[in-house]
This record gives C-alpha cells, structure tokens and sequence, in this order.
C-alpha cells in the first residue's frame, strides 16, 4: 500500500498498514536510526528494555530459564538514553492516530518529571510525537511537554500540531535515518550542520 | 551477623549473609545510593529494566496482561546510566567471591564494547567490583577493563585485586550511599570536592 504524501509525493518507508503495527514501526524506525547513529559511531542511544516484574521462572529446563509469570510495569524512566557529542540525550516516543492534537496522557507524569530532571542537570531532554494518520514527526522540547502537562491539569488534555509546529521541530527523514533526530539536536542545540 | 572489617571495625550495613543474596544486595546498594543522588537532586541515574524476550502473553484475565512464556537475553548494554554534573555517566556492576581476583569472563565483550564507545563520545565509564568477602568496592575506568580484557584473551583470565588496588579507586561508603561512586568521579573526573 502506498500512501499520499502531503506535498503529493507517494512516500514507501514510512506506511503504516495496520494499527497493531504502529507502535512497533515507531519504535522500529528509531531503533533502525538509532542503530545507523551506532554503526557511524556518531552517537551510542540505545532502547531500554521494557520493565518487567517477574513473578515465577522454570528452571526445570536445562536449556534456559524460563519465565513463567511476569507483569509489565510501569518504567519509571523514559524509552531511550544515551550520548552524543558528550551531552547526555534523553527521550521518549509516542504516536497518535489523531490529526490535530496529540493526547497528553500518552506520557505518565513521572516521564514529564524524570524528563525535566535530566534537562536541569545538563542534558537533552525531549519527546518524539509521530502523528501516524499524518505521518508526520515532530521533536518537542521537554520545556513544552511539562508546560502542556500542566495546562491538562485544568484545560485542554491534549498538544493541538498548531502548537507542536510553533514550539517543536519536524523531524525530517535522513538516508538511512527514519527519524534523523540528532540533525533537530545540531541545528537548535548545538548549533552545528548536521553530521 | 557481623563481619570483621580489615580495619578491625565491625560493619552493619553491607553484611551479606548468603550467597543466593548476594548479587541482590550489591543492586540494592547501588539503586539505595541511586535513590539517593536523585532525591537530593545530585544526579539521575538509573538501573535499566532485565532484557526480556517475551514469547507468549496470556491476555484472558481482564486485570493484567500476563506474560506465561519469556526467557531472559543477553544484555546489549550495561546495567546503570544516566546524568551527573552534565556529564554522562554508565556503567556496569559485578561482585565475586574471589578474594584476590575479578574473573574477566564475568563481564560480556559487547559491555566492554558498550564502555569504550561511552568514554570515547566524551562520556564517563566504569565497572563496579565488589569483592563480597572482602567486603570491597572498587571503581575501575573503561580503559583499564578493556586493557585487561584484551589481556584475558592470551593470557590470564583475572584482573588481579593488586591490578584493581593500582588503577581503581576504593569506593567508600557515604551516608546514605552504601556505593558513592560520585565521590571518585568528584574527585578524579571532574576534579572537585564531594557534594
């Protein structure tokens, strides 16, 4: 399936055919980004492993432990951490379906806070928001997620795109970088071309 | 339980009474001293979750997705990272029983891998050794965990405890931090008295 482009091009890489794929493809374009940063040795980001509470493990098998039962848990942290250019880089990564705002209880609370708290100890702290129906991508500064946060306490629940265009930076795809968000870091924080 | 301290002093608090504990304890320490650094607004580092290969998930209970079938995998990276002083701190943490030895085989090649790429993109990158029937923690730089892991492949296996005693640093405990390894990166990273 092809999809139509915004600017009327027809765009392969990033089609979206089902919705169970979705958030499986997010994670697969930067986890693919993220391997291209580490392969070009321009930056080690890695993805956290999902937290996981493990209640019972088979080790009957001789061959490998087996895990029996286990529940997902909350993370208390973000998706995705690592270095570029000696500064500490932090983010996490949602999507929506939606086409006009992004839902603001897609990222818990402690994630605004852990995000905050990275930026005010010297490092990079953002969220990457994939308007999936638009494919459109965004890279938002944790400034304005905590701001937003704190407006859906007592107003509107969700970041309407007018305000993601006006305060965020689209992330454009690279060669071999779905979601080339180090060139958003080089532009508006370290104020360098891109690599 | 109490253990004789080398230096005669009887010590509470980093007893280890069985050996099944043991690796428990020296991630309690560390998440304790973590814990620690993050709530007096010192330094956000965190454990990363298990790596987890999730097989089979029972989604019958309308409570909780259980997970009934997943097996643990090797880890990509190391087990602590995160940001202190703005700088980008990660590393590992291994404890033996030996008492005059760390065997290498006890740290993965890709993690000895993982820490020099940290230290070359201006991050800093260390193992944790605790020697639990000395009761001893050291800190020891990236370079010199590859250095010998280069050596293990030709020659011995082991990081000697004299090896560790000329390169590391001996962690000390602080108040409230069973494992204050900030006090060596103060003193020996960033040049500074400790917080």
């Amino acid at each position: 399936m092809l999809m139509n482009y915004p600017n009327g091009k027809q765009k392969r890489d990033r089609k979206i055919v089902t919705t169970a794929n979705r958030g499986m493809n997010l994670e697969k374009m930067i986890n693919q980004t993220n391997e291209f940063y580490r392969n070009n040795d321009i930056a080690i980001i890695h993805k956290k492993p999902i937290p996981i509470q493990i209640v019972n493990v088979d080790y009957k098998q001789r061959s490998a432990a087996k895990i029996v039962e286990a529940y997902y848990k909350l993370p208390s942290t973000t998706d995705y951490n690592g270095i570029y250019q000696s500064r500490y880089i932090d983010f996490e990564a949602k999507e929506t379906k939606n086409k006009t705002s992004f839902p603001i209880k897609n990222i818990h609370e402690h994630q605004v806070h852990h995000l905050e708290q990275c930026a005010k100890h010297g490092g990079i702290a953002f969220i990457i928001i994939y308007f999936s129906s638009l494919d459109r991508l965004f890279f938002l500064d944790q400034k304005y997620v905590s701001q937003y946060y704190q407006r859906s306490k007592n107003a509107r629940k969700s970041i309407t795109l007018k305000e993601i265009e006006k305060h965020g930076y689209e992330i454009i795809e690279g060669y071999r970088k779905p979601v080339d968000y180090l060139k958003v870091v080089d532009t508006y924080y370290l104020n360098q071309d891109a690599q």
